[in-house]
Parts: C-alpha cells; sequence; structure tokens
C-alpha cells in the first residue's frame, strides 16, 4: 500500500472489533490506511494532537469509532477541516443509542458524519469515506464501482436461490 | 458563480426554510449549488434519474433533507457514487426521531452521511460537503478556514461580554 | 396452488427466518405467493421494475419485511397503487424500533400498512393480506375464518388447562 | 354517493380534525363512507356491535383513528374479518408514540394497519382504503391514478418554482 | 381458601410464567384467587363476558397481565367498575415499553392501575390488589402486615452479612 | 361531605391545575377528601409523617402526584399499606416520560399503582381511587355507576351530531 | 465577594438564560464564580487551555452547561481533576435527551455529574457545587442550610395556602 | 484504613456486582468506605436514619445505586446535604433508562449528581468522590493522579500493539 489517505481511530481498545468491519472494507478498497487508538477523555492530548497533524501527515479522511457518550468524533472534528465520519458503537446498556445522539447531533459550525451504530455503520463508514476519495481519485471510484457489483451479484445470487425455492 | 459542485435536495416544499440554512453557508462559502425538489415516494422516477445523472453533470456532493420516514437520502445514495449527506427534519409529531432514524440507521453497503435534526444539521452539512470538496479544491479549504475564522472570532466576541459582565 | 396474489418481498436473506411467518401463514390459507429477494438500496432497479410490474403479474397485494432505515416497504409502495404491507425487521442493536418508524411515518400520500416488529408483524402481515383479499375472493373469507377458529379453540383448549389447574 | 363501503371510526369526538383529513381524501376519490365516533372504553359495547355489524352492512374497509393507549382498532379488528386501519392520534403528552405502539404492535392472530401518527396518517389511512377497494372496484383505481397524478403535477409545479429560484 | 376476591387474567398462555409472580404472592397472603386465561383479540366474547360477571361472581379485583399493544387491562376495565391492575408483559422485541404505555396512557374515564414490567410488576400487583382488599378485610391487612416484616427482615439479615464483609 | 376518605397529595403547588382535575371528580362522586402538598425531597419529614398517620387519621387511598423524577407516590407507598394511585406530572422538558417511569417501574415488594401522565391521569386516579372505595361503600358504586352513564350519554350526545353530519 | 472558587462555563450564549438559574444560586448563596463561555467544538484551544489551568486559578468545581451531542462537560473533565458537574440542555428538537445522554453516559475513568435537563439542572448544578465545597467551608454548609430552610419555609407556606383552601 | 469518608449504599443484594466495581477504585485509591444496603421503599426509615447521620459519623461523600425507580438517592439527597452520587442501575427490562431519569430527573432544591448506567457509572462515581475529598484531602489528589496516570499507560500501551499491527 502507498500512502495513507484513511484514519481508522477508535476511542478504546474493544471497539476493535466492530471498527475491523471499517478496515477489512478498506483493504478490499485497496485503500491505505492507519488505525489509531486515542480517547477524548483519557487520552485529550494525544487526541488533538493527532487531529491538528492528521492532513499535514497526509490523512485525506478520519472515521472515529466510540461508545456511551461517544465525543470522539466530534472532538477531532473540533480540531481539524478534514471530513470526520463518526460510527456509534453499542458498548453501553442502551443499544447505542447514546452514542448515536451524542455523535450525530452535532452543533452548528463543526460536522460529523454519523453512520448507522455497530457493524453496519464501521462498514459504511470505510465505503463513505472511499467515496468521498473517489472524488478526486478515479481508481477508487473504480473500487467501489466493483465493489457495488460484487455486492449485488452475491445478493442477487442468493436472492434468486430463495426465490427459485419458493416458485 | 460557477460549475454547480453541490446539489441540495429536499423531499417536501415545505422543508426549504430548513434546507436554506444549508443554502446560506454554500454561498457565504462561494460554492455553486443547485436546488432540486424531488420525493422518494411521489417522484421516484425523477429522484432515481436524479440521483444517476447527478455525478455525470458535474456535481460532486448531494446534500438531501427529508422528514417523517426519511428515504430520500437513502434512495439516492442507492443510485449514485456521489457521497450523499442526509438532513432529518423535524416534520412530524415525533421531534424528528423518526428522520434520524431512517436517515442514519442504514444496512450496510450504502452509506448516508447523517448530520443532525433540523437546522443545525442543515448547516452542517453544507460544511461537511465544503470539506469533502476541500480535499480537491484548495480554494475551498480557504473559505472554510476563513468561515471557522468568522465563526470563532464572534463567539469570542460574545463571550467576552458575558465573561466581563459577570467578572 | 394457483395464480399467485401475494408477494412476499425482503430486503435482505437474513430476513427470512422473521418472513417464513408470513409464508406459513399464507400456506396455511392457501393463498399462491411468490416470494422476492431485493433490496431498496442495493438493488433499486430490480426494487423499482419488480414494484412498477407486480400488478400487472397479477399480484394484488404485496408484503415488504426490512430491517435498519426500512425503505422497502415505502418504496415498492411509491412505485405501485397496490396495498403494500410493512414488517419492520428487529436487524439492528435498536430492537427494531428504527425499522418500525421507518416504515410507519410515511409522508401523505403513499401509504404504507405497518405491522408490529418482528415475527408476530410477519405473521399478521399474512393475515392481513388474507383479509385484503377476502374483499374479493370469498373462499379466501372462509379460509381466514376457519384460521381464527381453530387459534380460538387451540387458545380455549390451553386456557382451560391453566384454568383448571388454578380453580 | 352509492353504498358505503368505508367507515370511520374515531374513539374521541377531540379526534374528528385529525380524522376529517381521511374524510376529505375519501370525497375526492368518490368513495362513499360512514362517520362513526364510539370508544373501545367508554362505548364498549357499540364498538363491538358496530365491529361485528359492519360488514354486514356493507363496509368493507375500516378506518379506525384513536389517541393516548389507543385500543379501538384492535378492538375492532378483533370481532370483524374486514381490515382494518389504524391511525395514531397525538393527543397526550407523548407525541402519540403511545398511540403508535398501542396500535402497531398487535399480537398474532389479529392484524391492524398502522399508519403514522397524525395528519399525514389519517390521510394515508383514506388512501390506503382505497388501495384496498380498487383490488375490486376498477373505477377506484382508476381515482387514486387521479390523485396520484395530481399530487405528482402539483408537486412538480411548486419544485420547478424552487429549482429555478436557485437556478 | 374460601371465596375467591381476585382474577388473575393473562393475554396468552405464555405470560403464565410472570404471572406466577403474582400467584405466588397472592398464595402467600391466603388470597383466594382463579385464574383466566383470554385474549382481548382473539376472545374478544369471552373477555367482555368475564368483565361484565366477575362483579357478580364474587370477585373484587382484577389482575390482567398482557404483552405487545396490551389491549386486555384497558377493555376489561370498561366493563367493569372493579378495579383493574395492569401487569405490562416484555414479550415483544420493545421490552415492554408497548405493553407499558398501552396499559396506562389510558384515557379519561376508564382507569387501569399500571405496575412496573415484567416480574416485579406482576409481584406488585398481587400485593397491590391485596392493599385493596385490605381495606375491607383486616385480616388480609394483617397478612400484608406479616408479609413486609418478612420482606424487611429478609432483607436486612442480608443487608448485615454484606455491610459486615466491608466494615 | 362526612369522613376524609381520600387523600391527594401533590409534591409542588405548581402541579395543582392538573390535580385539580382529581379534585373535581371526587367533588362529583361525593367523596371526601383532603389536599395535601409534600414533597420527597424538600419536605421528607412532612412526607413520611403524613404516609405514617393517613391510615389512622381515616384516609383510605391515596393519590399523588409529582413530576420531574417522581419518587412522591413511591415514597408515600413505603411508608403505608393503603393504596397508593401515582400520576405523573409532564413538568420537565420531557413531556413526563421521566415522572412516568419513576413512578410505574417500582421495585418488587412496594407497589404504586400509575395512571396516565397528566389530566388524563389526573382524572382516573380519583376514578380509581372511588373504584376501590365502591367495594366497601356501595353508595360510591353507585355514584360511579351514575358518573359512568353521564360520561356515556355524553359522548353518544357528541356522537350523534358527528355520525350525522356525515350521514 | 472573595476567591472565585466556582466556575460556570456554557457551550454558546444562548445557554446564558438557562445557565443563570445557577448563577443566580451562587449569588444567593454567596459563593464567589466566574462565567466562562467557551466551546468543545469551537473553541477546542480554549476549553483544553481553561480546563488545564482552573485549578491552579483556584477554582474547585467547574459547572459546565451544553445542549445537542453536549461534550463540554467530558472534555473539561478530561483536562482536570476538578469535580465537573454537566448540565445537560433543551437547545435541539429532542427536548434534551441528546445533551443528557452526552454528558451522563460518559465511559469509564473520567466522571461528569450530571444534573436534570434544563432550568431545574442548572439550579442543582450550583447547590450541588456548593455541597462539594461546605465539605471545605463550613461557612458554606451554613448557607446551604439556609437555603434549604428557605425553600422549605416557602414551600410550607404555600402548601399551607393550598391545604386550607380544601379543608 | 483510617476514618470512614465514603459511603456506599446499595438498594438491593441483587447490585453488588455493579456496586464493587465503586468499590475496588476506593480500595485502590486508599479511601477508607463502608458499604451499606438500604431500600428507600422497603427499608425508608433505616434509609432515612442512614441519610441524616452520615454527616455527623464523618462521611463525606454518599455514593447511591439503585434499579427500576431509583429513589435511593434522591432520598438521601432529602435528608442530608452531603453530596450524593447517584448509579442507575440496569436491573428492569429497560436497560437502566429507568434508573437513569428517576436518578437524574431530580427537581430543582435537592440535587443529584448522577453517573453513567451500570458498571462505568459505579466506576466514576468512586473516581468522582474522589475527586471531590481531593479537595480537601491532597494525598487523594495525588492518588487520583496516579489513577490517571496508570490508565493513561495502559491505555497507550495496548493503543500500541493495535497501531503497530496495522502499521
Amino acid at each position: 500500500m502507498g500512502k495513507k489517505l484513511v484514519s481508522v481511530v477508535m476511542g478504546s481498545v474493544s471497539d476493535l472489533p466492530i471498527m475491523e468491519e471499517a478496515i477489512k472494507i478498506l483493504e478490499e478498497l485497496k485503500i491505505s490506511f492507519e488505525v489509531v487508538v486515542t480517547s477524548a477523555h483519557r487520552l485529550p492530548e494525544k487526541t488533538s494532537l493527532y487531529a491538528l497533524n492528521a492532513s499535514s501527515r497526509g490523512i485525506e479522511v478520519i472515521i472515529a469509532g466510540a461508545g456511551h457518550a461517544a465525543h470522539l468524533a466530534g472532538i477531532i472534528a473540533a480540531h481539524s477541516l478534514l471530513p470526520v465520519i463518526g460510527v456509534p458503537i453499542d458498548s453501553s446498556s442502551l443499544n447505542g443509542i447514546d452514542a448515536l445522539l451524542s455523535t450525530v447531533q452535532m452543533p452548528p459550525g463543526i460536522p460529523v458524519a454519523a453512520m448507522a451504530i455497530g457493524r453496519s455503520g464501521a462498514k459504511n463508514a470505510a465505503l463513505f469515506a472511499a467515496q468521498i476519495l473517489a472524488n478526486k481519485y478515479p481508481e477508487i471510484k473504480e473500487k467501489i464501482n466493483e465493489y457495488r457489483d460484487r455486492m449485488v451479484a452475491e445478493l442477487e445470487e442468493k436472492a434468486k436461490v430463495i426465490e427459485e425455492k419458493y416458485s
């Protein structure tokens, strides 16, 4: 892989199984990425330094996953002009609705792009990062196209099996 | 203004007062845009044609605002590889939680970037669109920087008045 | 079985175990049906073509089950005048409240008939489809009557066992 | 108007302003209807008699609107094989979420077709009733088609005004 | 046991494990009771007859447990002047919030006394029935007093163990 | 009026407009009552003394209305064997859902009978108190019967006007 | 007033009317305080510098009010060992439930003490700050005692008026 | 350990596994504490006596954990001027949202400091108690500093492993 374009950040090591869904998609789309573990609450300096420097290190999109009162994506967005995609993670008893509202209800001025709670959201965060990059890098657009084609073909095949079973 | 880079779509004419928050930001950032009114439910063909052709017309980011069971952003995302930013609009009795969940809880494969419900979300949608474009257009990055500086200066000034009143 | 009157659609192959509750009821009521797997987001063209043609293929009622931000029933309803019954499926971390609101909170103009979340809803969707058809086909009315009689008899029998245990 | 095909029931006289949205649509579609005020709780005998006899009086679809713990649609459905469409009404402090869950979460065996909360739901209930009847009465299908055409034309016209304003 | 004073009703045989919590308390308090299984939706005539006759059979308090859109307690209350205590049961995917709102949000005129969702609520329903009866039957007041004393003694004993462990 | 049988308690003077709905019903049913303002948080001693002595003063049923984290009914129930009816009041920004859950979700051992949020609940609390008393006082049963008859007659009259308007 | 012990921070100038409830209590309790307007998102450096230095400037308790995805209290807590009290403010369409969950659901390691949403919470935040300080400053304990006495006397007086009206 | 400064109270013996998270932190910070089991509902006198006397026994901060309609923290706060920290416990079917609202939505006048639901909240309650005490006891401030350093070091180490795995 070449220059790292995407940064996948998570607020806790226990978020890794969810965020691996994003990692797998980035690998499949051949988009080079880094993984960072930092916490808006426990490592605030690392978090702000990370966010302040991400752009100058060549990062073009940030994906941030966190649970509970998920402040990570918002705090990174406060320190950077890069697009920040937030993945709410279901790690409290409230099924992730706390992380969702903490991520999506950003006040005016500093946007965060919220994805669905959990694995679906992590996967889509990587796809959305790719769609942002595709605006500049035609080869990534190509990769997304191929991904969608594979996804469609796979679904069509499975659909056929079920549809025929009942026809 | 030059080539239209952003498309601001809304599902109903009654969504205009909310979506004007996005429009005002795009104007302030000197980003050329179009406005489209189409409904995933009442104008499905217009919606899919719009989404299928947006990229070839030169659009690079789509902002879609809708209320109730807000399907507009999701359906546009299904027909396009462009990044789609969804603005949930509070137009039912449920304070927009229906529109938020209909927008953000996208299943894996087709991402939508959800913003906050209502005016804050519309404003942030335009800023996020700008941040996506800034990756490719340095002059837009400049404009966002200036916007943040103005926002910060304005807040600092107001903060000073309040802080001094109580010091 | 004769002409297929009901179409059971689902947005993902993983929805089959839930939607089989509808299938079993249709089989029990001797109502001929087809099963279709299509996604409003991953297979939008299949979905709109399916919806546009369902009526001309002889389908009279559509049952559509989907999870997450469940747009399937709404999009089908946008492309057809047939009655569309939506089954919200509990496939995200939010216990199906996202699918329920995405299904039931349709904006004015394009109705979807929402059932309960999950298995109860899938079962009731088939019964409701039968009740719609019964308006035109007296033999289906007869079948529903028999179904209700069986259901009542079965419940009365079980009730008797419990009531006697404590009398 | 000829034979009354639809019965519009409401649980309280204060529900009339909401249910008039259904009434206006039925009038526009030239579908003959009756209006009944009865309460599952305050007039239980009237309610069950009404439901037991609706079919024999020629009614083919029932629309039932109620607020709070809205039991009306469910109780009517328990006493009739006719399709019952429930409209949750926002008449408590909970914005109608109580009426929605009381209407939509029917246990297996006795379906109710839930619409959106409030005016949108009342309007859609009438349209859905028409779609059920259209299966048997081609002239009603025609009326729905015309309604959708008017709705689309009206939206397209308004859309044009907004789109041109910003082009 | 003598005359049956309390009637424990449930809407489904699957509610028995929850309602047994109420039964156990009534047995412990030596209050004679009956158990009835009936459904507001599947056995509406049995339900209304049951409710209409409960008082004349000597029943003085009714406990009604149901899940989903729990209409049972409300419908019984509509047909009787006896106090009806509702127990919302957690049998859908929504953790019982649907049953709670369907039980507690009764419109003005026909009250239902709602208890907590599930086992706690079933237990408390029996205690509350006893408290109602105690107003008329001093021996039941005595039994409740003894029950509270046992409960307190048991808690104090367990409390002591924990408190000493950490002292 | 004779001996005071019902005690209407409220946690704040601002709750009076809601609790007056209960007061009006008690007056209409000719049930003698007292009104007490006390707070579980601001007047805890008054509250526990009140609850400990209510029974010996001749009170037979307690109605307790409170908003926010409504602890009043629960704390009174902890200090008395009298039946306590809780009225959740909508006095915070959360539409009364906080008061409802604080009132209804009582742990096992100490029941509170929760009514609907707000005015409906206050009205029903008085009716439920009357139904409890009716078990012992036949004249109150008579009054409730008359109340229900008036309520039914009034609704039937209003229903007739609406039904005829559309017939 | 002497040394400033409490710092009242708010995330937006529009939060002032709510936070003035805290200010009024601090003035009433003769506790010296400062007011700071800073935003975790728009002024992140000011926020972290403020939090890092608060303790060395002599501040002993921080009260932080914010709306939407309220990150302010959490971010301040991340940069300071002082006790941070969070006031969720109802400034979005979601009635403050977003601000509440963003404030209270802090992940383990960095606590924030959440108060009720809105004015009640702001008032209580000041009282809680005073209770923290009272542990060290006996004169503040005295002031709280006096405050509670006034509050109790005022409530008792109002209670008396209402109680006598109905006696 | 020396004088007991913190009192850890729980409403039920079944809350112990959650509250042990608080206990472990207090032990780690070398803060002496007591454990008390008492219930606002089942042991109201023990609860009020406990609260009235806590301060004179030398307790300086109270941590109170409870589930369902969690009144424990509020009732203790009503009887004491000590800072009371509430831990909502997830022991009903509602995932702890009932306990959270019952704890945090305190009416104005009597504050409770709410922590997150469950284990995270219990842990943070102990840390927050320590932060309150640190205002008076410099050696506790030292212990918190060391705790944060260990927490940060541990997270940094784990972060490094993950970051290197993907670099």
